[in-house]
Parts: C-alpha cells; structure tokens; sequence
C-alpha cells in the first residue's frame, strides 16, 4: 500500500458537565485526506481544498502531528499530504483535531500500524499545541478512537474509551461567527466554588455510569454543566434560546461544543435528532447570522480508511 | 410478621475523588437491630447495647429517621427499635448512617414494603440531618442499596447504583481518636481551584467507568483526591505513612474514609485486602493509638433481614 483516503470525523469535546476531560465522535460530518508515501524523507502538504491554511509543515497542524510520528520511527521514505477540508476552522466541532488525528492514523496504516490508535493520541496532540497552544486531548482522542472518551489524564496520558449507546445521535448548530479560543478561555475564572465543582462532579459521574447503562434519561439529567456554560454562554447567539428549543423538542441535553460557537444537543433515535436540529434552524433564522446544521450518529469507529 | 432482626452495614462516603457524592457498603462490619410491632402508635427506642446513645426517639437518629416514614403513610400501630451497635460512633463508616438506614428498613419491611429501598433514602437522610446538620445521602444510600452508589443530585434526589466489581474487598484501619465531623467541614476552603476540579472530576469519571467495567487498574489509578485529602489528611495519624504502605502491599488505592479518621484501601481479593490489613496493622502498632481493622468484601445486597 503506497497511498490512502481516510476519513477524518469531527468531534464534541466538554459535553457540559465534561469539561476539558470528555469528547465524542460523528459520523457523516469529517474532512477526507489523501497520503502517499514518497521517496522523499519527511512530510510535505501537497494540497488543501476547503479552507485557507498554510502549506508549510510546521506551520500546519496536520505537517506537525505527522512529524511528532516521525521523529519515533525510522522510516526509509516520507509523506504527501492533501487536505479536503470540510470542517469549517474555529466551528468548535474540532477542525484542526481532524487533520491532525488524520495524519497519524493516515501514515501510522501506511507503515504496517506499528502504533496503536491510542498511542496516535499523543502525535496527534502535537498538532494541537500549533492550534491551540496546549496540548489537549479531548478532541484528537475521540477521533482516533471513537465513542466517548474520557482523559482521566494528561500527564502521563491516560484515556478510557467508552462505547456510545446505540441510539444516541448529536444534532448541532454552527452559527457562523467568530470565537476566539483564547477569549473563550480567558473568561474562565482560575478559581470556582466547591459546591458548584461537586455538582459538577456528580453530573460527570452520572453522564459516564448514563453512557454504560445505556441509560437515556440519566444522561440527558446529567448534561448540566455548572461551572463554564454560564460563562460562556453568553458569546453565543441565542444560546439559551437555542437549548431551550432543543430540550423542548425531545433532546436529552444541550450544551456548547468544544469552547464554542457550535451548540450541540445530544438526542435519542434520529427522528428527534432531525426534529431539533429543524426547531433549531427556525430559531436562528430570526438572526442574521449565517449557520449550518448537522444530525449524526455517535461514530463508534473514529477516523477510517475510505 | 410482627418483628424483625436485621444487618445495618458499615459504609466508605467521599472514597478519594468521589467527595460528597459517592459511596459503598461493606458486608461483615455493622449493627444490628431488632424492629417490633406495637399496639401503641409511634416509636420508641427500647433498648441500646454498645453505645451511649439518647432512648428518646427525637434525639436518636434511627428514631428520627423512622418517625420521617411514619409521617408518610398512615398505620394502625407503632413500633419499638432495639439497636445493637458494633461501628463505633465517630468512625468515619457510617455509624448513624446505619442506624438510620437500619430503622427505616425494618419498619418499611414490616408494613409490607410500601416503599422502594430507593425511596427510603429521603426518610433515612432525616437521621443524618440530627446526625451532622445535613441531610447528605452518601452513606445511608449505599447502605439501604448495597454496591456504589453516585449521588448525581441532592434537589430532587437522584441516587445512580453502580453494582461493584465481584473481587473488590475493602480494609479500613480505625484509629481510635475522635475528630469531629464540625472541624473536618471547617478545613475545606470554600473555592478551590478550576485545574484541581478538572483532575477531579476525570478521576471521578475514571473510577465510576472503572467500576461499571471491573477494571481493577483504572480504579487505583482514579482513586485520587486532589481537593480534600490534601486538607484532612493532616489531621488523622499516619495517614501518609499508612497510605504509602497499603499501597506498597498491592491496594488499588486508599484514602480517608467519610471524613475521617478511618483511612480505607480498596483492593482486588481477599489476600492482598488481608495483607494491606497486616501492613497497616504494623505501621499503626508503632502509635500509642488503639486501632481496629476490618477486611470486607465490597457488600451488593446493603441492610437485610437475618
């Protein structure tokens, strides 16, 4: 095997009560990558469709990831990478995880597998430090593996996967504006009170023993995040809004994806997934602001060879 | 049936990351009580062996406690409680918890089960209000439920039941001081740190997917207590030295029991439950401190009539 396609799959990181600690995986919404193998030593990016990023390795999240591979394995040969981006950057659903999770996985089956998704986190997480300026997994993680994952944590990396139950889907609206990270982070207050970080806690613990029971209704009653939404809600549009109507139409919790400004809604069965995500378009069409929507299932696989 | 005998267990609250809303049940280790009918209505404590308790049932928390259930149906006749303690008041597993859970046990049994074991939490939390101050739920819930049990929520009550992993055993060393529940609440600061919380809540995650899935390993790593132990432990005789050595005896992972002063380690099977038992027994024997030790398995059924 000389080249591959794969499909590089987007992902929720925090899920409310989670933060910084849980992500999950879609299926359907992801960016395509192609990678060859090349007489060439190293890693260049051949090609990007679908977003302006730059072409240089290490200034490209995908160029940096696949050099933290690199540089734990001989190889007699190198890499070309095209990018098909259809994860818009700075949606909140984990664009630059993508094409950094897809360039690990890409060379890692090109070489004979010689890590394990797992061990592909910690390439991957490389990428993220360019992105984002730490090296978080909550993101990358679930892309690799698949599911719901939780970093119990960072240093030494510790990630316990759990498998989705079978019929929980993520609707998600992608209000089009821009959020920056670091302004996300910086609303966040160094210090936050006991109480609220013990029903933090309690809820995180019902989501993970919700999410291995199969058990909807202890999810969707966990899905309350105490401590960062109340924060951050308020750079998003129609946040409140938006949540209300999800919960109103069948959604077991609603909450922000990643640091934002994507709003995710979790749901059980597609048919309330495309409900919300339809009581969710009438909403925000009262804006001005320009969205996508997406309904997909929980992705029990992570990024894939297409 | 007009009277009842039956096993009240000794119970873990907090256990290390799981502070204020987890808990366990132990088998072997807890009082019992005899519960009768009587022609006249109400409730009386008759007879106290092993502990210098009130008799007066609005001073005793199994009275307490079973008054809360009679305020909630209606009966024809009373009862009298007989209670034979053998965990020690103070201990830190559970004692008023037990005697709570025990009364509102036996007379729910005696009327014919009108309430789910679940349901008479709320009646034995009226115990732990005259106990400590506060209606908490983290040791009556795993003592009328038996396994783990999440406290995700305390308004409205939602208590999650995780049943334990079939080789788990508990060891708990009592040293014999007293440390009152007042003074332990009194050290913990009122804001705590966002960083702490997040490893908090990710080992609090780690455990509860640690338990639902007997991995033995994912629960040492996750038993961790960034926030409180850091605080207590202090104040408890060898805690540190204790600890180390338990875990150097193959425990999973040990930590302050409740608040204290007993330190529990959880381990896989009873042999190294038995030698981290003999281990701390040699560090603690170096104090003038009396001491007692018990092995248990991690009890599934809770309180039950013998």
């Amino acid at each position: 095997m000389t080249s591959i396609k794969i499909f590089c799959p987007a992902t929720i990181a925090n899920l409310s009560c989670g933060f910084d600690v849980l992500g999950t995986c879609l299926e359907n919404v992801g960016d395509e990558m192609i990678i060859r193998k090349s007489e060439q030593k190293g890693i260049r990016i051949t090609k990007i469709v679908g977003a302006n990023l730059p072409l240089e390795t290490e200034k490209n999240v995908a160029g940096v990831a696949a050099l933290a591979l690199l540089s734990a394995i001989e190889t007699e040969f190198g890499f070309e990478i095209e990018i098909y981006k259809n994860i818009k950057a700075g949606s909140g659903i984990g664009s630059s995880s993508a094409s950094a999770a897809g360039a690990v996985f890409g060379i890692n089956e090109l070489l004979g597998k010689p890590f394990s998704r797992k061990e592909l986190v910690e390439f991957a997480m490389q990428g993220e430090i360019l992105a984002s300026g730490s090296a978080h997994a909550d993101n990358v993680a679930p892309c690799l593996l698949g599911g719901f994952t939780l970093i119990r944590n960072t240093n030494p990396l510790d990630i316990v996967r759990i498998e989705s139950p079978s019929e929980l889907f993520a609707t998600i609206i992608h209000p089009k504006i821009e959020l920056k990270t670091s302004d996300m982070r910086a609303v966040l207050t160094p210090m936050v009170s006991l109480k609220s970080a013990i029903i933090q806690w309690g809820n995180l613990g019902g989501l993970i023993s919700g999410l291995h029971t199969s058990d909807y209704d202890l999810i969707g009653r966990s899905l309350q995040d105490e401590i960062v939404e109340p924060l951050r809600g308020k750079f998003i549009p129609n946040f409140n809004e938006i949540k209300t109507i999800a919960i109103e139409n069948g959604a077991l919790g609603s909450g922000i994806s990643g640091s934002g400004p994507s709003i995710f809604a979790l749901c059980r069965g597609i048919e309330t997934a495309e409900k919300v995500g339809n009581a969710m378009k009438i909403v925000f069409k009262k804006t001005n602001i320009e969205f996508d929507i997406h309904v997909c299932k929980i992705n029990s696989e992570g990024v894939k060879t297409i």
